[in-house]
């Protein structure tokens, strides 16, 4: 929470802001300050949490004074009226297992923290459109971070009108009528694909999770049979779900050499550790018989053996290059040079493949 | 940032949306029972969060009719029309990396959504107290759910003092400065012990995880003591990381059986997964030589060989109670009467242990 003095500050100049309640009075940081016996300087380090060192008993003091007084700042009204507030809405992602989600939201509040803007997550994860923009638009954000399959041109523009003053869109492919984050995440299918071809496989299978989740697993499917049809390697399709009952009638096919891929991408690495165990199993080796390549970087993955060769991107620096573009476009400016290098994935050799 | 009517009318002038705005033909209860193929009683228990027992198949029938017909209880309507805010503020677990964490913020929203609510998540992930109740008040919101160690005494006063309606704590123990939902996330550390005692185990060891969950832990291995303690059984505490390297020392040690822990409780089935694989490597058998019980039923844990006991919250049902005791205390009522039993604990007993 990027409560700092800076913050504190400019929100001491701007007007009083008009109560939730009702009535005129409603107090003001300087009510606090003549009530507690303080400055109003005092009052701002507090309540805005500044590093200005304060005595615990002046502390308790302007406290007790705010909680007389029923004083509670309010921001969002005080951006309102200057224009502006420090929020930067993010609507959840389609479902909770997508990989790295969370990792990526924890990341992204501390970089904006850093950057004196507030993350608030709508929980809503399927209103798209000129519907999902309404809601979103109803929290009066300064910037919107969405995927572009929600972030229709509708969408940006009623974000806009109602006075969000940066928009960022994620996904692929890049669109013409707001700023986007160019992530695709098929980017770590082409990359493992391009890594067994390199390693000699000439006959691919790709697992396809099912469920909530199968737009992104089938997007990566494509990618593979994409850059494996290039040289001629044909892929096998293998829709299931992470449980034994679905993988093992797969690995009872593959006992037959005749049937038996020499490598296959798994969407991600849980699901890399399920196949091996199957596999192992049946007496099947890997990598000896079958490569096998995960995505994520799951630490299961690195810590079990053999270890998970994964394809995978640096979620971090995702979410550092995310919050400094979002700043930027607030202060006029364009995205992070760093961009696109930052989303780049990046390939794991361990052991599996 | 109340999404109210005043609000709905200043979007009203922005450019028209399609769909079921606001249209003439709002939806009625009778039309989600038409929808759903229920009664109008049987959506109102759903709804209302009544204790008559409604299957969980009907249950997530009606959820989906209300969703996709946009239905809003005439309650709530009222309330928006009447100026007051939807919105349920939560800010975020400390942890990305908390068991089901996700899950549950899934599910909430999908049980608001159902109650006319709109979940929020605040992405600050540590300010708590005072400081915190100030950042989550400028969102004006309807109801703030949140851990006791951070909605303090006087952080929910400040709350209430801004106008939050339902102020809801989450933790062990019970307050009594708010309604609390007592959940006890070591109590699935009792459950397995418990069970690891009437199996016959004698020497116990439980894992640890270090890192910045460290807190959820500390009190689980707490707990697993002081079940041991009362029959006389000894607890080594193994702090550890999700590594290989953290956990191939500890498997080291146990090669000698004059070293060996007869069970060992793992917190969580990625450890208790990472441990097995260990432990074969070292030509120890699982549940042979050594019982193994985890925490929180991933669905790695269900898959792989041999597949792992664990003890876990019914998450969806948690979500349900709070959603629901969220909608009673904002309409007057009291917690949600089903919320103890939902917040039991249950083993699931497979193969580790």
């Amino acid at each position: 929470m990027p409560v700092d003095g800076r913050r504190g500050e400019e929100l001491s100049r701007l007007p009083a802001a008009p109560g939730p309640g009702p009535g005129p009075s409603r107090p003001t940081s300087a009510d606090v300050a003549r009530h507690a016996g303080v400055s109003r300087a005092t009052v701002s380090h507090v309540l805005n949490g500044t590093d200005h060192p304060v005595s615990e008993q002046t502390r308790q003091r302007v406290l007790a004074a705010a909680r007389d007084l029923q004083y509670a700042p309010n921001a969002s009204a005080r951006a309102l009226r200057a224009g502006r507030s420090n929020i930067v809405l993010v609507p959840m992602l389609r479902s909770a297992t997508v990989p790295g989600a969370d990792r990526f939201l924890e990341s992204l509040d501390r970089e904006l923290a850093a950057r004196d803007l507030v993350l608030l997550m709508h929980g809503d994860r399927t209103t798209s459109g000129v519907r999902g923009a309404q809601a979103w638009a109803e929290l009066r954000p300064a910037a919107v971070y969405v995927n572009v399959s929600r972030g229709t041109p509708a969408a940006v523009e009623l974000l806009r009108r109602a006075g969000v003053q940066a928009v960022l869109l994620t996904g692929a492919p890049r669109v013409d009528y707001a700023p986007t984050v160019p992530l695709d995440p098929a980017a770590v299918a082409r990359l493992a694909t391009r890594h067994l071809l390199a390693r000699g496989c000439r006959r691919l299978a790709c697992l396809v999770p099912s469920g909530p989740l199968a737009e992104l697993p089938t997007q990566r499917y494509e990618a593979v049979m994409e850059v494996a049809a290039a040289d001629g390697v044909p892929v096998e399709r293998v829709d299931c779900e992470l449980s034994s009952d679905s993988i093992a009638p797969v690995v009872d096919r593959w006992r037959d050499p005749a049937q038996r891929p020499d490598a296959v991408y798994t969407n991600s690495d849980p699901f890399a550790i399920l196949l091996i165990d199957k596999l192992r199993a049946a007496g099947i080796e890997v990598p000896r018989d079958i490569a096998v390549v995960g995505s994520g970087d799951h630490p299961l993955g690195a810590a079990l053996r053999p270890a998970i060769t994964t394809a995978t991107f640096d979620v971090p620096a995702i979410a550092r290059v995310v919050a400094s573009s979002i700043r930027r476009l607030l202060d006029g400016a364009d995205l992070d040079p760093g961009l696109e290098a930052a989303l780049r994935p990046h390939l794991i050799v361990r052991e599996s493949g």
